[in-house]
């Protein structure tokens, strides 16, 4: 059967070349770069080389980079870490309605740590205003979060001007940008931000290591207390070959980027533009022409989307209905739910992450098992009898 | 020149076997397992396997074990977690004053949120006595957390009958055994402990992996939020092939440990009683028999450790002064201060972490090479001439 793996939000493969560049520090260059005799030379000297690789990914000084073992860690280290360095100053954060878990469950930590937060709403696209940023900022807020592009409904977000509004008001800014990084250009300077997150596995490194981008003079807490790696910011051994994988992925990514996107940005447009026409009640979720290259995500209407994830694999296709790190916990999306889509539509999403092996082939592949199996599903539709025969009977 | 690696307490090798599990992992098996298609099966079954081994190890259940990606983080997500979800019962916590820093500076957090701390003493062999985890537990104490074995000095802790002592007194106990898990056996029921850390990279696997064990029942607050991974306990994609390695690090480990110690351990003695017989003025640190098998540390009087350790190291032989997440902090060890040593013969602390490739030879040619760099060191010393003149004038 064919095999048509579209789920590059949840994680990308690892390249060859990234694997490859790893294989020593799980051989012969085992050492603990902490260490001050000769094994360690080799591991740290190769940490600092990725952590070049990274910086220039985003277009940052190398002494920034702080190392982290997920997306998810870096947020909740910046969340975190960024409101509490500055708590005397004041306990408010912001945080836009459609952020990742990592980031609003950090903001709920916050609360009960004596924080106050205030969400920022979304319109349909799942766009965020930086005026309605401006309106929540108050005296006392210390930090605002706002991601750089949504992962279930690949809509860019307007940084560059959110960070005008922070910046006029001195107040920190961090952005989720596990997302975008390595797939579209992220330069912090030009994004104004003073924190960004980033994952290796979001662009065809290993899953396990990711990177906290901090502006030289931001202060924060640590989340890991101990040793004095990372510049006394991140304690804990360093995951040496992983760092080696991210900085490989990240210079991979700096060089290929434009002939990735100029695949992905036509594949995911035909099938953006190809599922109305093969489904009826078919909705484009987040925005329409300002969002990831390799994102089409889709709220198919009187579905439950877990019935078509597990049709879809029985077909050999892997795709997902929303986030991987809640994808068990089988609730409607509260980014759907944000863009103001009722419950039952939400409950029928559908996220196609293309990557960089997916062509028209498996495209038109979905575009033909997909049909048969919306129709089949809706059959067994209470919701969709109902509709038929409110629409007959009108 | 020869090379001898003995820094096996800052980091082992991977083994060729455990890289071996790793790397489909980094290669067709890349998926995402929470993901609920097919590409997630395969990650997801691999890593309930090493959980499973990682039980093993310790005698535990798998649904205990909560993979984390450093022995750090599994001792900062225990102090600190185990401490926050009890608050409401109280806000003490009890350390020993030899725990590693990321015990001790999670304390120092605990205190910055309102908690106390109290410090328990140990004797000149770094033995904490239970009587004094006795006297420190308050009214208000939550949490006691005493090392299993110090991986400065190697003294192994009598941590079952603490635990007789944190029952009676109802107080969880959390133990870190990042030193001894896969080195010697450590059975969760048998130390009667509540909480226990430990990592990869001590036993052969590969670093930036590691595990929290949680009793069942016991209640913890996640140091990262987020998805619903790790049962809700610790958010964040998972490092899949770190903990596929893990897992058979451990499970190799459990096989393997007999014969590793029967390997270790004589030339651990024989380093340990050849050393005075070579180099005088040589204090044997840490407990003389209770004490890790391939541990051998010492204190050279009259020298600093930095210059013996680059000293050695243009000899061929990697060992270090301390631990290494502070080597680089150069400062007199918190460890060997705490067991009563004055500080200048603390700072010639030499710390030999003999692993399983080493060999007889190796421990002669350090046996060769030290005395005459300790030798040479000695002469440029001034406390040297003076203890020299004075003994003299004596």
């Amino acid at each position: 059967m064919k095999k048509v793996y579209l789920d590059n939000t949840a994680t990308t493969r690892v390249l060859p070349e990234v694997r490859d560049a790893m294989l020593p520090f799980l051989g012969e260059s085992f050492g603990n770069p902490s260490c001050l005799h000769e094994w360690g030379d080799i591991p740290r000297d190769a940490m600092e080389t990725a952590r070049g690789q990274v910086a220039d990914l985003i277009g940052a000084n190398p002494e920034e980079i702080i190392f982290t073992a997920s997306g998810t860690e870096s947020n909740n280290f910046a969340v975190k870490g960024l409101a509490m360095a500055q708590q005397k100053k004041g306990k408010h954060v912001v945080v836009s309605a459609i952020e990742h878990f990592s980031v609003l469950n950090s903001a709920k930590t916050l609360e009960k740590w004596g924080f106050e937060y205030s969400t920022v709403p979304v319109d349909k696209y799942g766009v965020v205003d930086p005026e309605d940023v401006r309106k929540a900022i108050r005296d006392d807020t210390v930090l605002v979060s706002i991601m750089h592009a949504n992962g279930e409904v690949g809509t860019i977000e307007p940084i560059k001007e959110i960070a005008k509004v922070t910046k006029e008001k001195g107040v920190v800014f961090h952005t989720d940008a596990v997302g975008t990084t390595g797939n579209i250009p992220v330069d912090v300077t030009e994004l104004g931000v003073d924190s960004l997150s980033l994952a290796g596995n979001m662009f065809y490194g290993p899953k396990g290591i990711a990177a906290l981008w901090l502006k030289k003079g931001t202060r924060i807490l640590p989340l890991l207390d101990g040793g004095i790696q990372e510049g006394g910011r991140r304690a804990g051994t360093e995951n040496v070959a992983g760092v080696v994988g991210l900085g490989k992925a990240a210079e991979m990514a700096r060089r290929l980027m434009p002939e990735r996107s100029a695949k992905l940005v036509p594949l995911r447009d035909y099938l953006i533009n190809e599922m109305p026409k093969k489904i009826s009640h078919v909705l484009v979720t987040g925005h329409p022409q300002n969002r990831l290259p390799g994102h089409a995500s889709f709220c198919i209407e009187f579905i439950e989307g877990e019935s078509m994830l597990m049709l879809l694999n029985a077909k050999g296709v892997g795709v997902t209905s929303g986030s991987a790190c809640t994808s068990r916990a089988l609730q409607a999306s509260h980014v759907l739910l944000a863009m103001g889509l009722p419950h039952e539509i939400a409950q029928g999403s559908l996220l196609f992450g293309l990557g960089i092996d997916n062509t028209k082939e498996d495209i038109d592949y979905v575009l033909e098992v997909l049909p048969p199996i919306v129709e089949r599903l809706r059959q067994m539709s209470p919701l969709y009898s109902k509709f038929i025969k409110q629409n007959k009977g009108g």
